[in-house]
């Protein structure tokens, strides 16, 4: 049971860097406590990552079992219950949910329920939820409340006609149509779900092609195979004049001059976050902030001492890992346990079929700012470990530096390519070059092998192209 | 068309090693051959890796089929066509066997299909196949011809009651019972497909657990995993006094001093192989051998000058990317391409389900050769990707040094290992320790974060056990 004691460090937020935070001070011996709103894991355990990837566990099946006659297999009938599917999702949601509590007993880290306001530096009141009215203290504090989907000016989510992945991720009625504004990673992801299972998708992005953060090059193919399985994919397109029914929901697609209507089911923003700062200052307390996300040093210490702020909270790229990194090392620092490392390199992936994950800079990034570099490239069409497993789609393609072969940038499009990017990241946090890699010996038969094929093309000396 | 010049490197075998090692030299601008029987691919092509990978993605396909509803999908009936399956993984050869004939056109390799002997250093005959008495002249040689399976004397392989691997991978016919002597990876393979489609399956290992190779903790997770499957596991055991009928097989199954007898309608042996040297040597060619495996040197030159030897033909252990290696390296080195790179350590894989990898030395070794070392372990089951993809067996464990945290060895068990492995290949490479990999930021939510989590275990850093 919580005490009335100081704490070493109390943790405002219980996602991946806030509970994260708060497990390794246990580790470390701190007396510590995470205050969170609703049950702990944050936005990624219980509105993001995790529950997610649950529903497109199902969809990937679901797709498979369409194609089973390719290998072999044949099925009478298939049918699926949207609601069953949306209900497991909760469910691993709540699972790791629960391992999280078991954690913080684990670890002894105190954990409170409401809203965690920071009075005075070394002060911390639960101005609402459960343990309203709790005053605790501490020599540290943590500020890691993570972000909220951004919703349009004007537009009222309820939950059935208009959404945020929020909403969306606890669905009991599939939508038999639905625009997904935002082809980011969320709304990729989302629209390969739902079109999986029969919803019609209208994917709107206002950039020239979806996955804007990814190189050209992948998100290209992704493009490509998301228009096969059916989705309509509007980019450079804006989403102007929402008007909500009771029934449906209408609005204008314009791209250049052209204008179109459409209406839908429902319609999803998957347009971005902003900062979670509700509730969190009290006026007495002014902490630096760049559009509401807080600044931090290198030692990710606000402008205030003893307040520090980690993970989405403090700005892009509002990545789970990168939060969960963030939390760990400030948290190390704070308590002298080494220097806290900076974020150099991070691994980004889109969960949908095929996946596409990346680190490091795309080509565009890298002819803009005029820095020589090589590539090589190599397509899963002539790997046998793809071939023989029905997944001959896309390529992996490793840029490095012209001079030396280091990583500037890789680039993976392909049925398991959010797995495969982690040896390149471990080859980027190593500074290895792309003869390392090429001169490593990779299983065979596996798609790994593309790894290092990759690498051996930089040189021209890929042996299966 | 071949031509009558001398050749710069003839190649006589055209597998993972032979042609990789045609190609390589292709790439290097030298006039190179390459002599096989059968069509280019070898074993692993043609008669392992690559087809027996396309009957397990069947096998894995039907499986998660049989727990669809798990994830909310419903199937009325399913059932499957053998001959379809194996079908496929024939074709899946032959198109890659396809690839590496395209590829020979590509970089100028002559293809003579035949038994090609060492008449004298550097002279080839072809005395058996399409090119008999085709004679060929090279300044070097490089022999690739690999192994085949071990059979057990005075047992005829009839392919249908006796098979080896060969066989088993164009069965047209499942056979109601089976029983697989050897529990490596051939065997383990054999024994998931074939008990996933209701073969009643016994499989049998000398020694004292299923994939004796592999360390003693995952493999013990591998074969109770096999158990719940239904396959019967037998270890410790022996077989003899094998019988073989019109319409069966009979057999003892002797543990210690208890006797069985079992039988069934085929027996496939997967009991290690044999070198392949029929025809290769003329009786004026004294090369230096060791129980039928060619010795080499350090740059993977024979006991004669100019006649060079890499893969399975070489010994231990018999892999097919192993092999490659070592093939690239000879070539690279007879054309003064670098000094050749000996193998050190090297990925091994079994594409059950769960699959099992691993790279270095199993716990017991360290043990034995007295070599400190600390462990680091991360269950799947504590990883969000896991339990979203219904996959939660197995686990990551990673061995490293007590003083420096190098990688003395990692053995994984679960659904993607031998995928991810290949990071911790990487890092061995590149010297990597376990402070480092614990220090890369992984993609969240993937399965790779137990790479980086099982590295944060060795210093009881984990956050999420």
């Amino acid at each position: 049971m919580p005490t009335s004691s100081k704490y070493d460090l109390i943790v405002i937020g219980g996602g991946p860097a806030g509970y994260a935070a708060a497990i390794r001070a246990g580790q470390l011996g701190k007396k510590v406590a995470c205050v969170e709103q609703e049950r702990p894991g944050g936005t990624c355990l219980n509105w993001g990552c995790i529950p997610s990837k649950a529903l497109l566990k199902s969809a990937e099946l679901y797709n498979k079992i369409q194609h089973s006659e390719e290998l072999g297999i044949s099925v009478a009938g298939v049918d699926f219950d949207f609601s069953k599917i949306v209900g497991r999702s909760r469910q691993v949601s709540k699972t790791m949910a629960g391992g999280i509590g078991f954690l913080f007993k684990k670890n002894k880290v105190d954990h409170f329920t409401g809203v965690g306001t920071i009075t005075v530096p070394g002060m911390i009141e639960i101005t609402a939820g459960k343990d309203k009215g709790t005053i605790l203290t501490c020599e540290k504090t943590l500020i890691a409340t993570g972000c909220k989907p951004r919703q349009l000016p004007e537009l009222e989510v309820d939950g059935e006609r208009v959404m945020t992945s929020r909403q969306a991720l606890e669905m009991t009625t599939q939508p038999k149509s639905i625009v997904i504004v935002g082809a980011g990673a969320i709304g990729a992801e989302f629209a390969y779900f739902l079109n999986s299972f029969g919803t019609k998708v209208t994917l709107v992005e206002m950039l020239d092609h979806i996955l804007p953060v990814e190189d050209e090059e992948t998100a290209a193919v992704a493009q490509n195979e998301f228009k096969k399985q059916g989705i309509d994919c509007r980019v450079s397109t804006a989403v102007q004049n929402i008007q909500v029914s009771k029934s449906a929901v209408s609005m204008d697609l314009v791209k250049g001059d052209r204008s179109e209507s459409i209406t839908a089911d429902s319609i999803l923003l998957a347009i971005g976050v902003v900062a979670n700062t509700e509730g969190l200052l009290s006026p007495r307390v002014k902490l630096a902030q760049d559009r509401g996300y807080i600044k931090v040093d290198e030692n990710y210490e606000s402008s205030v001492a003893g307040i520090y702020a980690a993970g989405d909270i403090i700005g892009p790229p509002w990545l789970a890992h990168v939060a969960t990194f963030e939390a760990i090392q400030a948290v190390q620092g704070m308590f002298g346990h080494g220097k806290p490392q900076q974020v150099t390199d991070f691994p980004g992936c889109t969960y949908c079929q095929p996946q596409v994950a990346s680190i490091g800079k795309t080509e565009k990034k890298l002819k803009e700012e005029g820095i020589a570099y090589k590539v090589g490239k190599f397509p899963f069409q002539a790997s046998g470990k793809a071939v023989a497993s029905n997944q001959p789609e896309g390529f992996v393609k490793l840029l490095v530096g012209e001079q030396y072969g280091e990583i500037l940038g890789a680039h993976i499009v392909g049925s398991d390519a959010t797995e495969m990017i982690a040896e390149y990241g471990l080859g980027m946090k190593l500074e290895a070059t792309a003869e390392e890699i090429h001169n490593t010996i990779h299983a065979h038969p596996t798609l790994s092998e593309a790894m290092m094929e990759a690498a051996a093309a930089v040189f021209g000396e890929a042996i299966h192209i």
